[in-house]
């Protein structure tokens, strides 16, 4: 396995649902591949919206409900982002599950949850630098 | 909000025997970064490995169980590729939760479970491109 995530998906209970909150974030849904699924070019990444059902129907998964395990951060470029992006993710539907505030690593971050109740974290955190392409990246690695 | 997703994170039930996983995986662990938590870099996005009660004690959220309705795939450059993946994974201490198959789409893909029960599918899209860091991308998006 080289290091890498090609696709995140969502299986999601409401795909029209989901596709306008994410739309309403400024993200945009790609034009092509529309035929119940919606896809998001994400940087390096694609974001992906799929009914359960069909998600379900294609892997023989019952996938467990919301909010996933598996959880997203968005981290920002500074700490007023991090509130900008709170109050976008609520006029979009979504629902604030942590308001912004001090975490103990220093950096400044809430919690969102999306239409489905899947959760993002939001954060600015200077340890960990996001270049010109968004792409994050850990402090280099200087071992224990 | 730019498209990007910065950081993937998996509130584990057993950050040892997750680490263990994706190690054996192939994927290298942050050294530097490892109280109670562990990274790994996947291109320009980070996986987190992080105890669920420490996750839910942080956000206030309870997640749901496993398998997560969030889901990730692993793309690969070819079909032998996938089924190598699959076969690590197992081997690894995972379980195959769909053999390696055609896809209506026209590609070769399966399913996976981690040590924790989430879901990575593991496919390969001639339609969908990887380049050579391992960024992938949708097909141009000529529109409707």
């Amino acid at each position: 396995m080289e290091p890498r995530i090609s696709i995140v998906t969502i299986a999601t209970d409401d795909l029209h649902r989901a596709v306008r909150f994410y739309e309403a974030m400024g993200l945009k849904r790609h034009a092509g591949i529309t035929e119940g699924v919606a896809f998001f070019q994400m940087g390096g990444v694609i974001l992906g919206l799929f009914p359960r059902k069909d998600a379900e129907a294609d892997s023989g998964i019952a996938f467990a409900g919301a909010p996933s395990a598996v959880y997203l951060a968005y981290n920002t470029r500074s700490e007023a982002e991090v509130d900008e992006v709170l109050a976008a993710a609520e006029k979009a539907g979504g629902r604030i599950v942590k308001p912004a505030g001090r975490a103990f690593w220093g950096g400044w971050y809430g919690y969102f949850a999306d239409a489905d109740g899947h959760v993002w974290e939001v954060a600015h955190n200077p340890a960990f630098p996001i270049d010109a392409d968004g792409n994050i990246a850990l402090p280099p690695d200087t071992g224990p």
